[in-house]
């Protein structure tokens, strides 16, 4: 495994930790014999990314991103003739706020859902090697074309996202000694890296805006049963997101999803 | 220690696990020779509880609750002047959204903010117990007037519940499959008991609507920076959540909130 990235120390670390075995100056030495070529950048700077892959790798290279979101992207990168015949947009659904080579996992992807975006366009082949090669991680993976999956994702991962940045901010510093367990792990991932996130909200637009109506609608029902002092209702309201958590604790198998902090 | 519950499976556990020493009928009975009872009940129990005990323990009892919302119900605790010479109001903030002895702890309370809601009325050996009591469990404690106390948590706790119940409402079953680590913990309180929040939402609901108003505001900037595809406005938007988060994992020596789940 060869990696380059452009922070040196990144490397230097990576190679320390076992995580990659050696280390190329720049993408077009990186891919030169890479039967698959892994891009983890922010979403607004992959697409040049794939094209030089494309175009300094071999002809049997399989480009795979992970980025957060798909729609533009992969049809930049379709455009292409060249990076499109090799490339498979993929995300794999297992981030977390941290950052760095410290925090990786060998079982990162264990049972994860990893979406392939696949498209009319995608050839068969590299599809193929694409789910291979997160099958073999343990990823679940399931196929859904670039738009569907921004439009999902919006709900499952940016609006959250963005929930907690707004949950962290309405807190006064002054209350924070009295900040209760909600508001720690409502606020966990408020702490991942901005210049990223900005690019994922700023790709995804038109889905994140339509998911915060969605949500916002939730928080009027809450008020008018507030306003109202309807008891009933008020539980009918909770009933039904606790309902929802359930179901999402059931739906997955891992025991760390079932786990409560503190 | 003597433990009085309506569900007698729960006080045999409780016995079992050393949470309690011995199990009385009923109030009048466990709190006969009483230093100090605690009433942990949904907030709209709590009131004759802490009455009964008042009218059933020795004249040197102190009465403690551990209630979320806390004006009303001291209010009407002082209304009952035998009540009042033996009551102090506690909040203890560290719960979680598990119920039952099974999931209790010896160390629940190390390093966790206790609010004492003292008032003119609280007489002052009392209070001095209650301190003394908390402290001997390892909390800080803080002394805070019951409506100061209710306005503060509606921002530290009561918002951030709705809001997780809000979130989890939001995702439709058939998406939560790709639901992210983003949704998992912004959810995990959404699995609280219905009945005990619906009480404590009633009860504070003033408060709660104006901590709602300022959440909505932090959505409403979000908003209108990606209407503007303002990446510079985004970005500040986002840095200003992260760095409350950030300033709140400092003020907390706790290890256990600085972990980030995978």
């Amino acid at each position: 495994m060869v990696g380059v990235d452009l922070d040196p120390t990144r490397l230097e670390q990576a190679l320390r930790l076992g995580a990659i075995d050696d280390i190329a100056p720049d993408v077009a030495a990186g891919v030169a014999e890479a039967e698959v070529a892994v891009i983890s950048a922010p979403v607004t700077a992959t697409v040049p990314l794939v094209l030089e892959a494309s175009r300094f790798g071999p002809d049997s290279i399989l480009i795979i991103d992970v980025g957060s979101t798909k729609a533009r992207m992969v049809a930049e990168v379709e455009a292409d003739l060249r990076a499109r015949s090799r490339f498979v947009g993929a995300h794999p659904i297992a981030g977390s706020e941290r950052q760095g080579v410290e925090h990786s996992r060998a079982d990162l992807f264990q049972g994860r859902t990893c979406v392939l975006t696949v498209t009319d366009r995608t050839p068969s082949d590299r599809a193929e090697r694409a789910r291979n090669f997160w099958t073999s991680l343990g990823a679940n993976v399931v196929e859904i074309d670039p738009v569907t999956h921004d439009h999902q994702l919006a709900l499952t991962s940016h609006l959250p996202h963005a929930v907690a940045s707004a949950l962290a901010a309405t807190v006064p510093p002054e209350l924070l000694a009295m900040a209760a367990g909600a508001y720690r792990d409502g606020t966990r991932v408020a702490d991942a890296e901005g210049p990223l996130w900005s690019g994922i909200f700023l790709d995804n637009r038109r889905s994140i805006l339509e998911a915060l109506s969605a949500f916002e609608g939730e928080l009027d029902s809450f008020r008018e049963a507030l306003i109202a002092q309807d008891r009933d209702r008020l539980a009918a309201w909770w009933d039904r997101g606790r309902g929802r958590r359930s179901t999402y604790l059931d739906s997955t198998e891992e025991p760390s999803k079932r786990k409560g902090g503190p």
